[in-house]
Formats: structure tokens, sequence, C-alpha cells
């Protein structure tokens, strides 16, 4: 196995899994993105080759160039180690690197990734799921690139379930309208993770009719729905009918990396 | 920390974190799941009790009896886990026990699992998004109990995103036919995964409009959308448009656990 396209899981290094810990261990060479938590990063040995691919905004390496570069590594013999923050195939576009490494006849396997949408919710007591308030969650981007296909957030609104908002923070303001004009309750709770998993995290909860003013700096999950009003980790878990008449704060909690 | 809540992971016992391999070495006790993985109960140490709740129909145990357990154990000051199949929040009825040992002053923690969600389908060479084709991906349970909050299946078609039904087996065809109703093409692809990343992993693939009478065996992800077609093991990727005049068939896939 040349290439294995790897998930980091959501920042905390104790959320990698035991396969993706034994294939960094090894790595000749490690391919990563900029999502990748400082302390997975730390995981990589000293011998190891490191390949920073990170997309931060204005420093880009264009997806073409990574998959020719995997191509390139992985017809080479090396061990490589494509690692990308939280899960491959969220909005990881791993589809597209799987698929030039099997056109190319490269051998690959894929390790998946703990993935923020869930994680960083449960990191701040959210459960994305929960027994009488909500049977459904819906992971979306708010970041789209041109002629990606759209998601009708109208729809999305009337499905009754939680929605997990990755890469959405610049566009939270036209989401959060969106959402009301499909019928969404504007007293809908909401609450955004920054940093979540790691020492850094921080919550901040809010109504959908505040989204658009909240503070929130990316990146960060952006969760809305009546489960966004709990916090488990204090016992707090509200009935939908009193979710919804849920008072925004904004709170700091850092140091709670396996949400204790 | 006396009661941690820990997500196993969809079966292969390389997909737990190291967390929860650590914990799970240590453990005194061990409350699992039906769902949980031979290969992670075989991580259990040998002086560890263990309990086995699995809801497996006609022996359930009812969840206020585990809740109360967990509670009881954890007082006792016994290094507890309760293990779980896929993450503890998606579906996984773990707020209600985060709930409940918050409630009873019991300390916790809660370490996130790799849920099936978007495991199985990656097992499968699944992406659940892909650029161009799939922008969002909704998780929803097909099993409801009396008085659920319910999800609106036709408005989950007008989404616009890959649908994947955990638990769904038997409603198989009330959902297909539901998401027919709501407008989704009858040709759209369709993959259920059975016993994913083991060694007893079957996929089979349909149109939704076949779904209905496929042969499914219980428990099963079953995955909606275009890219059900794909299969980036081969490197098979199809666009949109050629995704929907998809050929059902059914192969059977064993022994690929890191989905190479």
């Amino acid at each position: 196995m040349s290439v294995a396209l790897v998930g980091a899981g959501p920042g905390d290094p104790d959320l990698l899994t035991l396969r993706a810990a034994r294939l960094l261990a090894t790595a000749e060479v490690v391919v990563h993105d900029a999502l990748v938590g400082d302390g997975v990063l730390a995981l990589i040995p000293e011998s190891a080759e490191r390949i920073d691919v990170g997309k931060r905004p204005g420093h880009p390496t264009p997806q073409e160039m990574i998959s020719t570069l995997l191509v390139e590594l992985g017809r080479q013999g090396k061990r490589v180690v494509r690692l990308k923050g939280g899960d491959p195939f969220v909005f990881g576009r791993g589809g597209e690197e799987a698929e030039a490494l099997a056109e190319a006849g490269v051998p690959f396997e894929v390790v998946p990734g703990i993935t923020s949408s869930v994680a960083a919710p449960a990191a701040a007591g959210i459960p994305v799921t929960h027994r009488g308030v909500s049977a459904a969650f819906t992971v979306v981007t708010g970041h789209r690139r041109h002629g990606e296909p759209d998601v009708d957030w109208r729809s999305l609104a009337n499905v009754g379930g939680t929605i997990v908002v990755l890469m959405g923070v610049s566009q939270r303001g036209v989401i959060a309208s969106e959402l009301i004009s499909g019928g969404l309750d504007p007293s809908t709770p909401v609450a955004a993770i920054e940093s979540a998993t790691t020492d850094a995290q921080v919550v901040g909860r809010w109504t959908l009719a505040a989204l658009a003013d909240a503070e929130v700096r990316s990146p960060a999950v952006i969760v809305i729905g009546a489960v966004a009003a709990f916090d488990f980790r204090s016992g707090y878990l509200p009935a939908m009918s009193e979710a919804t008449a849920y008072a925004p704060i904004r709170s700091s909690q850092p140091g709670q990396p396996h949400l204790r």
C-alpha cells in the first residue's frame, strides 16, 4: 500500500484511529492540509518529509496539483500519508484523489477519520441526534465553488433535523436568511464551535436570527436546531419546547479536549 | 473519570480511536451494545467485567435500565467504558446516558467514534460528498419509536444531497416511496452496505425504485444519491448525468477492511 488517504479527526491527537497512528509512525512522506491539528502534526516522525498543501486563503495549492503529487509520490513506491482534517470524504475532496490514484494504477487505501461535523458539537455538549428531539442531521458546506451543485436551504428547513454547517462562517448570514425564509423558526438555537477538541476551543450560542451578526471566527462548525441549546456536560438537556426559548450567550470553554 | 461513553466505530478494530483503545485496555467494566464489532470486543481485557445490553429484537434492555446501571457503576468508582457501535451521538442515545450521569453527579467523558454513516459508504468506495455531485449529506434513521419526531422525507428529497439511512432495512420500501413522492428520481442510485469494514462486508447496488424489493440484511447502511453509483476503489466515478443510468447489480466484496 503506497498511498493512504487518512482522516486526522477534529484536532485532538487522541482522536486519531489506531490505523492512522500506525501509518503516520511509519510514513516516509506526509502531505497535509491546513485543518490538521498541531497535536496530530507533532506525531509525524522527524525522518518523514512533510509537505503542506494547506488551502489557506491566498495560498492555495490547486486540487489537481495535489492529486498529481500523490500519484508521483506513490509511483516512487514511498510510504505516503495524505493527512486530511476530519474525514477524507466529508468535504475533504478525498474522492478526487482516490479517483486520480485509481486511474493511475497506484495502490491506495482510505482510512476514515472522526468527522468534525459530529465531534465538534459533541465537544460542546451537543448530540447531533437525540431521542424525541432530532431524528436526522444534515451536514452541509457553506462554501460554494463555481459550478457546484447547490443545496436547497428552504427544503432543508423543512426536513426537521439538526443542520451542521462546515466552512460556513462567511456565509452565515445568507444561510440563516434562507433557512428562515424556508420556514425555520428565527428563535431556533444555534451554536458555533471554533477549534473543537483542542485547548483553544471556543463555543458560542445564539438564535438563528442572531447568527448573521454573531462573532464567529473561521474555521468553525455551526450547529442549527433544538439540540444546539443542549449541553450534556452540565446535564442541561431542555425539552424541544424549551429549546426555542433559549437566550443567546457566548461562553469560552477551553481545555476540554475529551468533552469532560 | 469514572464513566466513558465511547464510540467503537463501524466494526474494524483498527478504526478505534487511540483514546478508546486506551480506555478499553484499562477498563474494569465494559457495558456494550449488539452493534459493537467482534474485533473490538476481543480487545476487552479478560480481567474486565463484560455486560451485554445489546438491544437485539426480543431481548432489549430498556434505556432507563442502562442509564441506571451506568450511574450505579460510576458511583462505585469503577473504570467503566460504555461501548457503542459507531458514534455515541449518531442514534446511539448517548445524550440520554450523558444526561443521567450529569444529573447524578457522576463524572464522565465522551469519546467520539467513527460513524458508520460515513465509514460504511467509504468502505464500499462511496464518498458521501463529492465535488460537483453532492455538497451535503443527511443521516437519518429509518427506525421510529412511538412519539418520535418525524422526518419529512419529501422535503429531504429536494435538499439535493446524499441521504444515508441507518437502521432502515425494514422500512426501505416506505422510505423509497416517500422520497419518490417527494420528487426524487426513481432511477437514483442506491447502495446498501452490510457488516461494513469487516470480513463479512457485503455491498449491494440498485436504483431507488428497486430498493423495496432488494435483498438487504439488517443491520445495513443504505446510501441514496448519485454518489451511491461510485466506486473509487476501481476508479469508477461517473458524472452526475451518467450516475442515473446506473444498472442494478449485487456484489460481495469481503476482506477489504481498509477499503483497499
